[in-house]
């Protein structure tokens, strides 16, 4: 194993790989998280504005493998974009909540489709509106740069910021707490 | 309090904490201050050009925070774009002014509006032009790459650089200081 | 010579100059590799996203740089977008594949046009997709930000992240080993 | 003085201040110089890409204090793109040559109508094609992340890397050189 992937490893416990290993739905919140926290608009000649947003290529690559591996993955937002959309459909998410003031009903309907537990749930966030949803899933993970308030409450803290990896990482903790990332990473596509 | 919260918490003078107590409004600059000062144009075929503007997920989380305890905000800017009209209806900014090439009328009919006193104001700013507002204020808050002559004359400067979290960072100093972060936190919203 | 270009050259072994000496086609990932990973999608107001791409001037000037010395490039990506058209076009980049999700058809497609052999190739990548290729090719380079299971099969690892520089760095090199660094930065055009 | 400030004017040797004394006239490339370096491209639905320039604000105040001090403005640029002449005319750049693949007519052109000799003519620039002016005139620049090949022939490198305050280090060097940058700071507008 390569050097940065053993200080990876190192930093993951005993306790997170066991909690990681029972995932099977992967719940991800989008500003600040799977974006790197900019809120980008376009002024428009008609006096409106448009959204633009930046996601991360490696953390596509990595929803792609947990896909692969049959991982569920879902995001819950207090926004909401086209560009969201457009990114959510080609990277094949299945769950897409947006305009969510209060991100726990979300939460429970993904719940109930899904008819997971709780403890098969991983949940990614950065700020405030996350704490409800991280108190309660069995993986909660906050981005490199989340807010202090939110790391406090996670189980495991990310070495990337958000919108920089932060995802991709997650699902390198699943997959290698399931002992199935070598063989996913065979199977990664462009 | 988590090590990281202690360590802001460490930085923040006696002084700048009862300052920060008497705060009831809170004005900023915009390019530099709640953006990361970058002057993003785009080319359009007509030969015209629009302007996008990338402000911060974690400042609109705090900006919220802070109408919910109550505390009003506005921004003062020599530029103008339908970017910011949008993103400041969006967090219910009551107060924009565009096209302020003296930012100082501005700031006194912010005054009479709203009846506060000047130490009751607070400003968060990063260049030249903020420096004359910054000089009447209660609390003159200055990003953390602001001009060198901007930080000589602030009482606090902030961690985060312009566009990344500084008025955020100004809203938890306040409420902090008024003893009503924790409430505030536990009402927040996506 | 300068410090930093001394500092570059030490790191690079003798091994990976011999390589680099025997390099007329120099092959690029695109996301990730010749930018810097972001994917930016902007909201149309008819619900449709369009694509943003950032590269880099410094590895533009590379690029032409190596074309002024005959070196031979292409791009092969999972994705496409009108964005990467014409910077590929402005560059005068001879191959562009897009929507490759498996990139070593158009590789091996390159391979027949060019005459070239697997030695005679380099190939610059950042993630899992880019593995099979660099396996084959002469000179295997990942970018400074490249996912650690590339970084262990490359020859060499550039200094620059991804679209900061990589490419750019990786011309640099094929040429101080072809011993004509010196004679094309005087053929430098802007 | 602060501390920041002593810190800047110790890397400043008694020989740049100097030449930086006689500067009337100063002159800029664009890419990587006065933006980060980024060639950003929208997409288009009609298959075109329309071209993306970020600048930076604090370059922008410092242009407006070089102007305010009668000190004469350029760009000269390979590319060309309706958000540079936007950008220009906004800040009144006076000198604004596009799509020059050698600078060198174009800074020709300018030393006429100024009526200037080289040694009173400041140039900032980043890379290959810009060392050719930059050993002609009185004050070469280079910015902090400029080719190295560049940073050897400058008479001064920046501490800001392109597009994050190059251009207002160069101005504040040339205008505390000449002794009126407190006097400039006065006159700020937003």
């Amino acid at each position: 194993m390569a050097k940065a992937a053993k200080k990876i490893a190192a930093r993951i416990t005993a306790k997170v790989t066991k909690r990681a290993k029972q995932i099977t739905v992967f719940l991800m919140d989008v500003d600040g998280t799977i974006t790197n926290g900019g809120v980008t608009l376009l002024s428009l000649p008609d006096g409106s504005a448009q959204e633009i947003k930046t996601f991360d290529a490696h953390d596509g690559q990595g929803l792609s493998l947990a896909h692969t591996a049959g991982i569920r993955t879902g995001v819950i937002t207090g926004r909401g974009s086209a560009a969201l959309q457009h990114r959510a459909k080609e990277l094949k998410i299945e769950f897409v909540y947006e305009h969510q003031a209060q991100k726990i009903a979300a939460y429970e309907e993904i719940l109930k489709k899904t008819g997971a537990s709780e403890s098969m749930v991983a949940y990614l966030g950065d700020d405030l509106p996350d704490i409800t949803i991280m108190r309660r899933v069995g993986l909660a993970v906050a981005v490199g740069d989340a807010a202090p308030e939110v790391k406090r409450i996670a189980h495991h803290v990310t070495r990337a910021i958000g919108g920089k990896g932060a995802a991709r990482e997650v699902v390198e903790l699943i997959l290698k707490s399931k002992g199935i990332w070598e063989e996913m990473i065979d199977k990664a596509r462009a």
